[in-house]
């Protein structure tokens, strides 16, 4: 039950015309924790392929409270689900310690020079099942 | 079963890393559209209260294929459910007439100035019925 | 004195918190009107290496009013100098047919293979000649 | 001859398709040194009229080398000329110790109430007089 935990910097360039952060933004947010995690992270343990090797199939994300601009937020990231030809990642973004969205990335290992999807080796099953988590 | 259609221009930073449109950027798309349905549509029939008025609860999107730079892309975009509080809306994204991508929000109309969800207007509610869709 | 003349539409998420478009997309705009002449417009000439083979050495921009979102912005485009081992683009920007911004690009041929610039081709010298002006 | 300095991180969505970070988004960055200094470090000295009353009139920026997605680059900052009723920012970005982009920006002192330009207060201008600098 370990988590993955991301701080965030805000641009000032992140707030919309409301003054807010963007609701289209927070994809980009939560993306740096995922290339924290699968890219740098992964590439730490000595795996490459969760880099250049997934594509993202299905996001969802829920907006609960907006988040205005300064001090970093906090991204918690966890695996939701791990099936041999996906996996499932949870988030949720805190700002002030209070939690104001969470979301879903469902990625889909894929062979780049076939163009189709494949399975997750052992290796990088390996590196996500610590981050696995049972689901609320 | 009428829908609404807008063609959405592409830009060269769409792209990213990998050379083709990033997956939050769709997230952007889709709010062109909106905006051209909620706010420009909404003010040609004297309706201003969507525009400011509407705040994003949540939303879901699913990448079928991706999507390179190139010419515009078509969204089609239509009303999943009208409800007192809160209305759905749903988007196909098309490249070369094929669709890349789906995607539904959940709206949720607000009072700003008291700070708290509202119901819809009778006149919100006649706009948005004519694109009201049975979901498939 | 032809000019290279680009419509380019704008988006909402191009306003900032100030509610008018960032000054930094101004850049992105100025792109989007150089890869419709120098990567679609080349390309239909023959010429792929202006695509690839150049990067930006400087950007000057003035900005003379603010744009508003709305209609679609018209960016007019031409050559201001062309040298054996260096281009300058220069653009105008207006917003309902009056100038809002200038720009200045120093454009510079490069060869990629062997990480360093490189000399102006033929072809790309005869595809950049018709659009050279005078500078005011 | 004390300079601003300003630490920040980059995002794997700064890179384009060549892969790099995109020209154009070096003006956020810049954008985000500015803010930090004008809006966070003014109003910590008690002034916030650099922030909503100043704008853009003009930027320069060139670009040495490319930067690579990876560790935050480092901004410094400092003032090239303050005026009456303008005021020069003068910017170099470093990329692990190199300097890989210099930059230049006029601002103007607002009154965003009349709409036109205004003088520099006492204050702003004592504000800005200790990173001054003579221009090399």
């Amino acid at each position: 039950m370990s988590r993955f935990t991301y701080q965030c910097a805000l641009r000032w360039s992140d707030m919309d015309a409301y003054g807010h952060v963007n609701n289209a933004r927070f994809l980009t947010l939560y993306e740096e924790a995922r290339v924290a995690m699968m890219f740098d992270g992964a590439r730490d343990a000595g795996i490459t392929s969760l880099e250049e090797g997934v594509v993202i199939a299905r996001h969802e994300i829920d907006y609960l409270r907006p988040v205005d601009y300064g001090h970093p937020v906090r991204i918690d990231m966890w695996l939701e689900e791990i099936r041999p030809s996906r996996f499932v990642v949870g988030y949720e973004l805190f700002d002030d310690g209070v939690v104001a969205s969470r979301a879903r990335s469902v990625c889909v290992p894929f062979d780049l020079a076939a163009g189709r999807p494949r399975r997750l080796t052992d290796a990088e099953r390996e590196f996500l099942t610590p981050w696995l988590e049972s689901t609320s």
